[in-house]
């Protein structure tokens, strides 16, 4: 027998060097057939299969000091280094905490050796999108998430969800980015914002092939469950070996199903994660 | 008479704020027809036009302290800021000169007042590619040039340039990072490696339709052109309000015609440039 689940548990173990155990794992999920290859971390290469587009749309949003983050922290600055008016050409020095503006989360991020953003394969970062949009429910409860049932209603109208995909929740923050709400900051230091449910994260990880997760909130957990360090999604998601991506914008443009995602990620040597251009192609 | 040069000079002074300007130019072409329209700064959508593709490639180096560049300073660096060891994540902080790595150029790079990162449309950033191989010259002469007779005898073979394109220049330097003579300086601190020739870059700007060039090089100028500042590339072809990419990866994968670039960006406000995830659909 070899479940989704076992080859997870493989998956879990693997170092991010350890090319035995990964090659072990490919292996086993061919020799299990196309259950094992549907629902867990061997996946079909949905890129391969062609994808036609005429529109393209941008999902980043632009990066500025003061970009809200999930404790209040500053983690982005600029500097002039060269100037035009004195040097005949411009360019700055940043400071980037990996994780702020609209930016992904490597495997690495929540595991002691998982991927980082460097060592996740290409193919993997142009993938179908599918959107669930909870923004009406959301609009009243910021604490709300986005459940199982949210995943079979979307399911439901348009199929199932595609082979590979990124499934991405509109919450309706990629609206607010602007207003206090954003964060969603309580007086007790916790935030109120939208997120994956952890059994969602569950389904996903083990029922469906999906490449990654994205949200237009500042964490892919509900802001309650990022207190404390809990963080279930974070460390289940990524410690599959799967990627997430945060404070995705213009959400609202994009159709349900039938757009294609583009995770323009930084690809730095050992990085967590990183601002990120974040295209549909549509 | 309205010539694509007359738009250029209209565009060269149009601030990056001043949008009375540049309604004026976009009015302009479109009452000057399709030969100004084709020629200059106001381009077809291509991106409107339906792309399909089956295979996605990295056209990026990843980056690390000590990636070479222009002059041989430090221009990235990477601290850890959480460890899973210690904290249960990891983080890391990046302090990023912007261009550095694989990355590209804003027209505010080397303009008083041009587009910066985040002011270029999106469209502008997923174009039809032209590779244009010049390496087996190069190979024996590293300060040779991509000239406008390069550009003919690529279209001589491969039919024009694709309308709002980017042409990329294949020197053969995307194979050699880890060599000295990546940079090519020279005791008296001369870079020799290749770039666009000034005409060529004169060339696209006045008679092809061309968004953006990319090189494999750590400049758009030839590396004797950088010294002492003169950048006739960089300085004309910014300054019309295009963009640039420096150091791409991988380009022998690519076809000479028929694959869609996309350039991730950086999405920072007011940033010059900086490192990027360059992607070719095919």
């Amino acid at each position: 027998m070899c479940s989704p689940l076992c080859l997870e548990a493989l998956y879990g173990r693997a170092s991010r060097r350890d090319f035995v155990k990964k090659s072990l794992m490919a292996a086993t999920a061919v020799a299990c057939g196309a259950r094992a290859a549907s629902g867990a971390a061997v996946a079909t290469p949905a890129a391969q299969q062609p994808r036609t587009f005429t529109t393209v749309l941008d999902l980043t949003h632009a990066l500025y000091e003061g970009f809200p983050t999930f404790d209040g922290s500053k983690w982005f600055t600029m500097e002039k280094k060269f100037t035009f008016a004195k040097d005949k050409l411009n360019i700055n020095t940043w400071t980037v905490v990996e994780h702020i503006g609209t930016h992904m989360d490597a495997p690495f991020h929540f595991t002691a050796d998982g991927h980082s953003v460097d060592e996740i394969p290409i193919t993997d970062f142009v993938v179908p999108l599918a959107v669930v949009d909870i923004s009406q429910r959301a609009q009243d409860n910021p604490d709300t998430a986005l459940t199982p049932d949210d995943i079979k209603r979307w399911e439901a109208t348009n199929g199932p969800l595609p082979e590979g995909c990124c499934v991405m929740m509109n919450s309706g923050w990629h609206r607010i980015l602007a207003s206090p709400k954003f964060s969603g900051r309580d007086d007790a230091g916790r935030n109120h914002t939208p997120g994956f449910h952890a059994e969602t994260a569950h389904l996903l990880l083990t029922e469906r092939n999906v490449k990654g997760i994205g949200v237009d909130t500042l964490s892919l957990d509900p802001g309650l469950k990022g207190v404390g360090g809990a963080f279930p999604v974070h460390y289940e998601w990524l410690g599959s070996g799967r990627w997430g991506v945060e404070n995705v914008a213009n959400l609202d443009a994009l159709p349900a199903k039938g757009a294609t995602l583009v995770l323009g990620g930084p690809k730095v040597r050992g990085g967590t994660g990183g601002p990120s251009r974040v295209i549909a192609l549509v």
